[in-house]
């Protein structure tokens, strides 16, 4: 069935095994840049790597804020490790999603992507907004998860960049189990949504069946992608890191809120789609066509309260 | 698995099979007591009935205002077409949603939806924003969807209201798509929300495949009552109205994102769950604690803008 014109692009995810604490950064940007190989033989022109993908998920870890500056953040980018990943991406004319820990040149942490286009120039930055677990030390806890501890909220709205003639947006893990996040980007018009992902397979808060995991990572993705009319690449860190297990359930999904490609290891695994991305076409000019059916008049509380309270 | 107190609530969906042209009001009435009963008897407290449940969908026909008025809304509720069903709900202490074509004495149009308590009150009225189709006769199309034309806007924003001891948000049909629906729901604290659909398996304006109307339908309900930590019951007309069929698929979700009850008939059928409002606890306090993740001042687009515009 094709009732549109195709506008193609080539998406790569990068689906990343495990990295332990004592994996170099050479090590890690080695097995990106197979898989950016793989993803460029495959017709791929943008590939998705993983949150954090230059390290171990370290916010599972309390130490001081210091020292984990001092081991897992990136002061400049690209930097001396990371380059040989911005030179093969360019070589071969591909655009990458890259996340990584930020200090920025004021000393202030971030959980941060990078959009790079097939030039290799940093077009986009986005420091991820909506930081899951806690600040204070759980030492009942079999891990921690200090994502407020280690990093500052995003100090910027989600964005949308071009890339590969493209508009892509960016989020982070957790970004994604929020309506606000897919919405502020589709109202800038985002074609493409990437996203990189650590997720544990064990819920330190509570006895989650591990499962339900994976099922709300798929759900979330498939609605998100549908209810704002984009394709949606997902790239896990996933399998063992010293003994700790995160899901995998990489995925690529269609504006239809069709799974066109899962990961189906827990390893380094790269999946691929031909996307077409005038597939939204005819979802945004109907049932999403948002200045047809919007009412943001009628949306005030959304921005109006933080947490739950009374009926109005 | 139970790791709080449980607190229950006996939620029933009553869909229907289609309403022709030439059913009267009482013999649907009589259809929804004979479910009502049937849902009393499985142990519900709530019982969901679809949208427009008195009358066929009759924006799918092309029509003058007035005659669709005098012929398909209701001027007053209960009226004494209605009156038998608040009675045998009130006699036995279960409260309902029903959605009908509402005519206020002013005469504005509205497709409407009210919440009855136990006591056979009206608690709650919710007129629907999120109006799909158009207002224009299609005349090259298979049938209309005209519900811009035969209704006005809902003059308020969501709301929620009390029923059975539980706090009930209510919706209809076309909203569910929509996240800001259930997230000014989700913001005054909803622990179910209910909405009633007339879903046409055809879509007039581009040729979707008909399975993608029901895994939609499905995704969302999904992902929506997880990422809003809400109980979500859905009831639909279905089957052939005059021979215009539409996607049944009536459902409960859990908070989970899980499906607990879905319908397997086109039909008249009741679907029933004995809900634990309390399992919702630990998605609101942890990864759906509002107060702590929500980052409200980054969101200033979803009201901001109504339509797709140029990157930030």
């Amino acid at each position: 069935m094709k009732t549109h014109p195709t506008r193609t692009l080539g998406i790569a995810v990068a689906q990343l095994g495990g990295i332990n604490l004592d994996d170099t950064r050479q090590s890690v940007v080695n097995r990106l840049i197979e898989m950016l190989k793989e993803a460029h033989g495959r017709g791929a022109n943008l590939i998705v790597f993983p949150e954090l993908a230059l390290t171990t998920f370290f916010p599972r870890y309390w130490m001081d804020e210091k020292e984990a500056q001092a081991r897992f953040f990136e002061q400049s980018m690209p930097n001396p490790a990371v380059q040989p990943l911005f030179d093969e991406a360019r070589k071969r004319k591909m655009a990458f999603y890259l996340g990584y820990a930020e200090l920025t040149p004021e000393g202030t942490p971030y959980n941060s992507a990078i959009l790079v286009n097939e030039k290799g120039e940093i077009v986009g930055k986005y420091r991820k907004i909506h930081l899951p677990g806690h600040d204070d030390h759980k030492k009942d806890a079999p891990f921690q998860h200090l994502e407020k501890k280690f990093f500052r909220v995003g100090d910027k709205t989600f964005g949308v960049w071009e890339a590969m003639g493209s508009n892509i947006g960016m989020c982070l893990c957790n970004d994604r189990r929020w309506s606000e996040t897919w919405r502020v980007m589709a109202l800038q018009n985002a074609e493409v949504i990437v996203l990189g992902y650590n997720t544990p397979s064990q819920n330190i808060h509570w006895p989650e069946p591990v499962h339900l995991r994976m099922h709300h990572h798929l759900i979330t993705l498939q609605a998100s992608a549908y209810q704002n009319s984009v394709w949606a690449a997902a790239a896990a860190k996933c399998g063992s890191e010293d003994g700790h297990h995160m899901i995998g359930g990489s995925v690529i999904v269609a504006p239809t809120g069709e799974i066109v490609a899962q990961a189906s290891t827990e390893e380094d695994e790269v999946i691929t789609v031909k996307a077409d991305l005038a597939l939204a076409d005819a979802f945004r000019k109907n049932v999403f066509n948002f200045e047809s059916h919007r009412r943001p008049e009628l949306y005030g509380l959304i921005t109006q309260r933080t947490g739950r309270g009374t009926p109005l």
